[in-house]
């Protein structure tokens, strides 16, 4: 019977995610499967329909938060949200926008002893900008009503945000460990772990100079994700994180940090209820040591721990600029290769167009195996305009512009009173912690 | 009372003007000493205010062409207007919306034999596109009845378009001289006139398998011009070209055609009943040789031919781009300095600004002289946030996007049935002759 409500379940969120597709599917997969409950096995290569769809689905929450984001340094608002949380998900139409509703902003910051490079925070240039020291830096959502009747369960998400500019990341790069202190310590059968001492900045630092920092994002999303299970606490809930290079791996120190300090585990009386957490992740950096491994894998015990699904595109750089001698891949990797796509500029688009997130969407719908015989066509049919929204990687053959997700005159608009030009980038609510 | 009527009209058409600016003045001056009757003496060291106001006025109907056109190789479209003739005044936010209507689009071709480089003519990228040979390439626009009450006249507005890459020109200079047969030959004190091979073949050229040229541009305008001026025999005309860069080189040529070939002279009876023939133009190249400069200068006797107000950024490139030894400059030359300008990024943003036209604009409105000691200061308080419109020369002190004239997502939109995003970056009507 619960099986069977499963299924069900999981057979109508197919059919609302195929707005975006053209193929009606039947799901075969649990949702407790495709979150990973059985770490992937079987489900990889070739890559299982509904994971495929499922993949995507969290990529797009992921990329919301890219295309949320205000970005250019000339706005005042550069480093903020260009949209409210109570419409977020709309604005941004993602494809859940009726399935999830946003309850929190995260933000962060940096130490200001940890030299992070521009490229992980923006920083306004205009003066009387709204933080000199934060950046907004994902949300957490929570499936609604009638979001958590199709998914089949209350399912909490973190989206983490990425860096546009990772790629250059590497022309700066510190590849400085620290003990990932808090996050996750010594265990059995591993030694206090190190973590990237740029991300963990990232993670976990405080500002008291800036209002969205006297909190870090670590105990931002920790307390959010507390509350919610504590509001949620007589359902069946999941805890999903996603998010997109540095959003990747503020994702994997979320996914052990939330299971290494037990915050999914509910109630005392039974310590075998746990709330599983899962981590899908797209182009991640390294982020800890051989010691991290061993306590990331050790918590992926299934049932128990976190579960992480680490998506690679085979010619991206970023997955692989923290170097193997020092930094360990964790979790399971789904590895594309977009190169292999019809769709995209021949010989290639270049490393931009490799780390892009829509790209990697593209390369899970259409992906048939990384082989040198395996081939590459579109088995869930994702619209390939999607694949030009940030960079210029798509063929000439489309008549799709480059970089084309871009507001009105970049939010210059004209005053009507006094005719002059000026920029309102953002909406009213936009700065919500 | 004559001369009464002229002052009331331009005070009028200096009132509505401000609506891009805070100052409101009292014209000083007839229309027709703002359109060089006299060749501007007097006016331009220090620049009259009334003819900053004209002049801005002009280049902003020049500009409306940039404004207007579709440049991106990505869009079938690339190379034509986004927007219909009908509403294009009010879709450009052209300041004299109201004043003038569009009669009639421009295009050109280039002949096959001459090779026209690639940053005259944009040539879209998809299979399928609206034209492979033509380019949208300006407008014809006729003063409305109450625009002609606040001119003093019936205007007969033709703008030519640019090129954005014209400053890029310079990497394939072509700097070979043709007869401007047709256009103007000999006379009385220079033998036949030698012009630039490709804005010749951009004017004049042909080509049968485009539905838009089997006129060339010339033979558009001449027609539509001639049309213009015998539908309004009974009233006060002007003529007014105006363009910029490679558009500044086309109204000199539309300017010396119209007068060369007695266009302008109504009726055999009465001679010397001619309508005065004003080029305003912006960053123009060199056109033609001394002796195109004779017969320029010579249709240019007070009261009989064409006047030519041939705006000059010091810094930029493009006007000296032909050499002297073998191009002259024509008409009256007005010097500005935008380096002088201290809303504009230090050192300097760069050939592309320096050639810009809202750069030159802005220039128009704040320039107190070009010599060493000569100041800056916006006697014409126009918006400089119009000066990074389509490059990034505004000092970071301004909350101003680069570039920031752009459609919302480069005019992808979603179709609401299928949920793709197909490109929609055109309005009906827009391919309209």
């Amino acid at each position: 019977m619960h099986r069977f409500f499963l299924l069900v379940s999981a057979l109508v969120a197919t059919t609302t995610l195929s707005a975006d597709t053209t193929t009606i599917a039947v799901a075969q997969r649990s949702w407790a499967e495709l979150s990973g409950r059985d770490n992937w096995e079987g489900l990889l290569d070739p890559l299982d329909a509904d994971l495929r769809r499922a993949v995507i689905r969290y990529g797009e929450l992921a990329q919301a938060t890219s295309d949320a984001f205000i970005g250019d340094p000339a706005s005042p608002y550069a480093g903020a949200s260009r949209y409210a949380p109570g419409a977020f998900l709309h604005r941004t139409q993602a494809p859940d926008a009726d399935a999830y509703r946003v309850t929190r902003f995260l933000y962060a910051t940096s130490s200001a002893r940890v030299p992070v490079p521009d490229t992980f925070i923006t920083r306004p240039a205009p003066p009387g900008a709204w933080s000199a020291e934060s950046n907004w830096m994902g949300y957490v959502a929570v499936a609604t009503d009638a979001g958590a009747a199709r998914l089949g369960r209350r399912d909490i998400v973190v989206a983490w945000r990425g860096t546009k500019r990772a790629v250059e990341w590497a022309d700066d790069l510190d590849i400085t460990l620290v003990p990932a202190t808090g996050v996750v310590g010594p265990g059995p059968g591993w030694s206090q772990p190190a973590v990237h001492r740029g991300f963990l900045s990232v993670y976990a630092s405080r500002n008291s100079t800036s209002r969205f920092n006297k909190q870090s994002a670590r105990e931002q999303v920790l307390t959010e994700v507390r509350r919610l299970l504590d509001a949620y606490k007589g359902e069946n809930c999941s805890i999903t994180l996603t998010g997109h290079s540095l959003g990747a791996a503020l994702s994997t120190l979320t996914a052990i940090d939330i299971v290494a300090n037990g915050l999914n585990v509910r109630g005392r009386s039974n310590p075998n209820d746990t709330v599983p957490v899962t981590a899908i992740v797209f182009g991640s950096p390294r982020v800890g040591d051989d010691q991290f491994k061993k306590a990331f894998d050790s918590s992926s015990t299934p049932g128990s721990g976190a579960r992480l699904l680490r998506v690679r595109n085979a010619p991206d750089i970023v997955p692989t600029i923290l170097p193997a001698a020092f930094y360990r891949d964790v979790g399971v990797e789904l590895l594309l290769d977009t190169r292999k796509s019809p769709h995209l500029k021949k010989p290639g688009p270049g490393p931009a167009a490799w780390h892009n997130l829509e790209c990697y969407l593209h390369g899970v719908a259409g992906t048939k195996g990384d082989g040198d015989g395996a081939g590459f066509g579109l088995e869930v049919d994702r619209d390939v305009a999607l694949v030009n929204k940030e960079v210029d990687a798509l063929s000439d053959d489309y008549p799709v512009p480059a970089a084309w997700w871009v507001e009105r005159n970049k939010g210059m608009t004209r005053d009507v009173k006094s005719g002059r030009w000026v920029l309102q980038d953002h909406e009213e609510g936009n700065l919500a912690m």
